[in-house]
């Protein structure tokens, strides 16, 4: 899909690297590209804009954005960012995600079990310190001085507030360590989300795609000591149609990119990490379609994670068919070979990405047996909490800055919160997943290997997930804090099943994960953080770094885009709902949508589509305009942005955002919410 | 997996492209590399070896390799060769394929519906007809002329004879045409399958895995004028055990390699066409596996499919390693470099290359439509048999040598004969695969594409699959022959729901295959040719044709491998099969076996390790010694052959059977068929 705006990219190639194209970036606040806004969009933000906007924004959950749009704590995201509160808040015969939720009174709004909204509060700079503290250390000495360090600066600056959350954050890939100050709100309640027919018309058909139709938001409200929190620097909302061309802004939280990763780096992605993840998502949603065809049961409990499945398979298929496109590669290279010609002399940066090359090879010989034992566990809820507690258990013994990091004193709070939160873990989806999982396990190690014997015993992957989900107590909130708050001595004596099977194997999941630390992750941080002096040497302050999962901002204009030949405008409206749709699922409107169908006004932008530049994460964003004002919630991309992991092409790469206006006039037309959009515009 | 070898290979490579290196190539009976096999093992075969092993070699169904091992028309395969007939003799409450089968006597044996097993008897050259032929003609036109030809010659070979077929061959993709003709045994019974547990012993973790202890083997007989055929060229039986090193051959049928494709073409799969078809593969294993789980009905209707998917999965994996390995691409793009080195001035050749990258690149453009509306739908027993039925009504109506070449006069008995045998449509599974390929339909071409439309229309793939199969009455025989023999004048009539669906995109998916001849088939037919022939100056006759599903020799010793500092034994004994035994599937024998454990000697060599060029479509062969008689039947290859589709690496690449030794034994001892054993010994 690439092909043909390659020509302009190659050319701008020849400037290079880091001077980001026009509406290219997702800057931090502190370091907005002015110059470059004014030129491309005709505006920049000043400095009160950034802060105002700023503390308007937030990071939902884990994996969100969202925008704080009343006085009284009303929260905007996507549906698809509260699917998991959605589906938390599911249970046998009652399908929250299908049929949608709202809270006529503020009493009905119903807590999110585990969801916590964050706003970022303040930021600094502590790079000094933690080189001081990484110093002259290499392979996992450095991971351990960087993890110490980052315990003993977050624990410092949480100093037993309640509601802070304090994150260093490594920007640049390891160029440049922030300091990162949130006011965290952990009562979060739901207070309307439409039904999914709404909210994801088009389903995974649709999805990443445009012309579309989703009235994908949702409102949840932060509470305080039991009541809505106050929220005065909210964002203001605007009830006037956008303009094309008009500049906009997307504050969010971009999950993660690869833009500076190496084409050894890249290579790994393209060859091995991208078809293995594909392929197992494609597996995996072939079980979870199957399951969930059985009965509205079970699609009621498989839709989540079926949404996660389907959505990340598309998602990173749009990374792979970029990478694999031999043009954008040699792109890649080139960008890297120009930089490396810059370095001529620098003999200590040339050597990083010799470095980086080499850990990249170590890392072909077990990245598979890294994913199986350390990392996938933690996918399926059960295991994952199993695992929390064996290893809680053990780490509260460590000092904090010993610990592994999510265990140190500052991040303690978050990881129990998650594990105590009342969230169903449904056991015939837990054992279709663990079951997948231990298959997997199996297939990619062979029978033969030592820690698969280790980890299945004598018994088939099958057999052992029923045994496990069939015998654990662990899906109960009330056993879980019982061992967590027993600590060692309870998960020394625990029978539980899945306590025993994660203890019998966490010995050689640690190992790998510190073989990981010693010969991948330490190497090529060192390397990167290298690089990146290098790159601030050369470009200045002139370049973004890659998304971290916090805050930044990306700018860009309302427009559309032309693609072999074909042009697509940036608006759609309300009337392209109903031509759209079939009658059948996913394109059957909810009777409320086709009952109020004729209050509607045809003219009425529902989706729009924006040139910003955006990845995964940023799902719930608003869109504000130049009086930072909110004009929308942005929640997908086209499909040529899916290759935004790697590279930017401001010809075809849009953002695509539900309009304030279509959420104003269907929460009052069709789902009868007159008092929430009275509440957005006091 | 290939790293290790790959100096070897590079050095290998500057002698090139074509001269095979030891024990490499699946040659065509008329063009043994004798000087070759006598220097790397030591022994070649003549005219007479040639032509006795040549008679006693059978292709089995549409896609194995067999032999024939008695007078009386015994032939020895796989069991997975047969599986589709024991799959298509199941029925509910049945599992053939599970428990095995065994005719105590020939009243007993029962015929495999649709299954046929062919000697080929003749073969000549036709190059110089098909030349003169499709002389001057490029694109559609080319694809045409060679059709009719090829019709015409396939009909006079035929000459109204029942029980031959005839098969003109390109070989050397085009550089060569061959007239091959076959003794076709329309009446092939079932005689003996063992229950799966031993025959696929070690399920997909072992699969293309060595040690190894499948008792892949299953005997069928072939009969005429119902009784059993006279076969009196059989291959005779050795009883004693192979020797380390000994020189072997494998006579069989290899179904495809992609040895000769140029660089343009291996991209095109490696990064489009493998891991489409990978991720389509994963998703229907998921699906089948979580199908299969719900009932042993649902396991037993599945079972054959899910082997197929798995199957293929784990191969095309393995080519899609090999394929993204950048040093063996490296590799071909040299070799292919340093032929047209040798080319200059032979500017029509070196444009063939130019011209078949130019059809790669259109290809690109459409070859998903071309996949999911024309040849997706045939890999589904009902849509394919609604498809035969409407274009065989309308082909059948133009004379032979204009029709597509599948209902051409001399092809009409097998395509008839395949439509109208009694295998089993099972509805659940017909419906689960008729969705899928119509999600993926739509999920590929998307919503908005007029073709998605027309064969979807306002229905929703599950919906459509649903009705499809519950409407249709051509999962019956008898219904099928009304129509077949009714013609263009039933079809027209039909009411059946996927009649009326066939034919209502048939226009469609025709127009996208004649595409494909016009502006891909035809353009990398004629450039491939040109090719072809440039090579045989260069290289004369020592050079091999990519395998065609014909009868190729493959010979070499046998022999395990190191990899890895690792060395593999070339034989496996019958105690390492209990070892192996973990008591779950599928490392479970059965009971017949763990009875008989005793009984077996523990020095019986049971799986065999050779260094043999092989690929699918070589299941089933027999593997030969020096005299030509029958000491294995080959079943799989090794890891490292999985890469065989595109190079041959005679360090690891290595074939794998199962022995006569653990045949003869098994069959007494097991089965309690020493009237078998004796048969093969007679």
């Amino acid at each position: 899909m690439k092909r043909t705006a390659l020509a302009g990219l190659l050319a701008a190639s020849l400037l290079i690297v880091a001077p980001a194209s026009a509406d290219e970036g997702m800057w931090t606040f502190d370091n907005i590209p002015a110059a470059q806004m004014r030129q491309s969009i005709g505006f920049a933000p000043d400095q009160a804009w950034l802060d105002r906007v700023r503390l308007g924004s937030a990071k939902f959950g884990g994996g969100c954005s969202a925008a704080i749009v009343s006085r009284e704590g009303l929260v905007q995201t996507n549906q698809h960012c509260a699917r998991s509160c959605l589906q938390n808040l599911s249970r046998p015969g009652q399908d929250v995600v299908r049929d949608g939720f709202s809270a006529a009174t503020r009493a009905e709004e119903r807590q999110c079990p585990g969801l916590a909204v964050e706003v970022l509060t303040a930021s600094a700079d502590i790079t000094p310190r933690i080189l001081a503290a990484t110093q002259g250390q290499t392979g996992q000495a450095f991971v351990t001085a960087r993890n110490a360090a980052t315990a003993a600066i977050e624990a410092e600056c949480k100093a037993g507030a309640a509601d802070r959350r304090c994150q260093v954050v490594a920007l640049y890939r390891g160029g440049q360590y922030a300091l990162y100050t949130y006011k965290r709100y952990d009562d979060v309640r739901l207070v309307f989300a439409p039904d999914n027919a709404a909210a994801f018309f088009g389903g995974d058909p649709d999805n990443f795609n445009f012309p579309r139709y989703a009235f994908d938001v949702a409102f949840t409200r932060v509470y305080e000591n039991g009541r809505p929190a106050a929220t005065p620097n909210r964002l203001k909302w605007r009830s006037t149609p956008l303009v094309e061309n008009e500049p906009v802004f997307i504050p969010g939280n971009p999950g993660g990119t690869s833009r500076l990763m190496t084409t050894a780096q890249l290579e790994f992605q393209r060859d091995r990490a991208l078809p293995y993840r594909l392929e197992q998502l494609s597996e995996m949603r072939g079980r979870l379609t199957q399951f969930g065809s059985l009965s509205p049961e079970n699609r009621r409990m498989a839709a989540s994670a079926l949404f996660g499945t389907e959505n990340s398979y598309k998602g990173i298929g749009g990374r792979r068919l970029t990478l694999s496109d031999p043009s954008v590669f040699a792109l890649k290279a080139q960008q890297e070979n120009e930089f490396r010609a810059r370095l001529a002399g620098d003999r200590d940066t040339l050597a990083a990405y010799d470095e980086i090359a080499a850990a990249m090879t170590t890392y072909r010989t077990f990245w598979k047996a890294h994913d199986l034992v350390e990392l996938s566990p933690g996918q399926n809820r059960l295991v994952g909490w199993a695992r929390t507690l064996v290893r809680g258990a053990a780490e509260r013994e460590k000092a904090s800055g010993e610990r592994l990091p999510e265990f140190a004193d500052a991040r303690l709070p978050a990881t129990s919160r998650n594990l105590l939160s009342d969230q169903p873990a449904e056991a015939p989806l837990m054992q279709l997943q663990i079951e997948f999982w231990l298959t997997k396990l199996r297939e990619h190690l062979t029978v033969d290997d030592p820690m698969v014997k280790q980890i299945l015993g004598r018994e088939s992957p099958e057999a052992l997930a029923a045994r496990l989900v069939a015998g654990t107590k662990l899906a109960d909130p009330a056993e879980r804090k019982r061992l967590w708050d027993g600590g060692a001595a309870a998960i020394a004596a625990s029978n539980d099943p899945l306590i025993v099977f994660v203890r019998n194997f966490d010995a050689q999941a640690r190992a790998i994960r510190a073989r990981y630390e010693n010969e991948v992750d330490g190497p090529i941080s060192r390397g990167q953080e290298r690089i990146a002096k290098a790159r601030f040497r050369v470009y200045g302050n002139a370049i973004y770094p890659d998304a971290t999962g916090t805050l930044r901002l990306s700018y860009g204009r309302v427009a559309g885009w032309t693609y072999a030949g074909q042009t697509i405008a940036p608006f759609t409206r309300t009337p392209g709902l109903f031509a759209r749709a079939t009658g059948v699922d996913p394109f059957l409107p909810d009777a409320r949508w086709t009952t109020a169908q004729s209050r509607l006004s045809p003219n009425t932008i529902f989706n729009v589509s924006t040139t910003h530049d955006i990845i995964g994460g940023n799902s719930g964003s608003p869109l504000v305009d130049r009086n930072g004002d909110v004009v929308g919630a942005v929640f997908d991309g086209n499909i040529h942005s899916l290759g935004g992991e790697y590279v930017y092409d401001g010809a075809t790469n849009r953002a695509v955002s539900v309009t304030s206006t279509i959420i104003e006039e269907a929460l009052a037309k069709v789902y009868g919410r007159a008092d929430l959009v009275a509440e957005l515009k006091r």
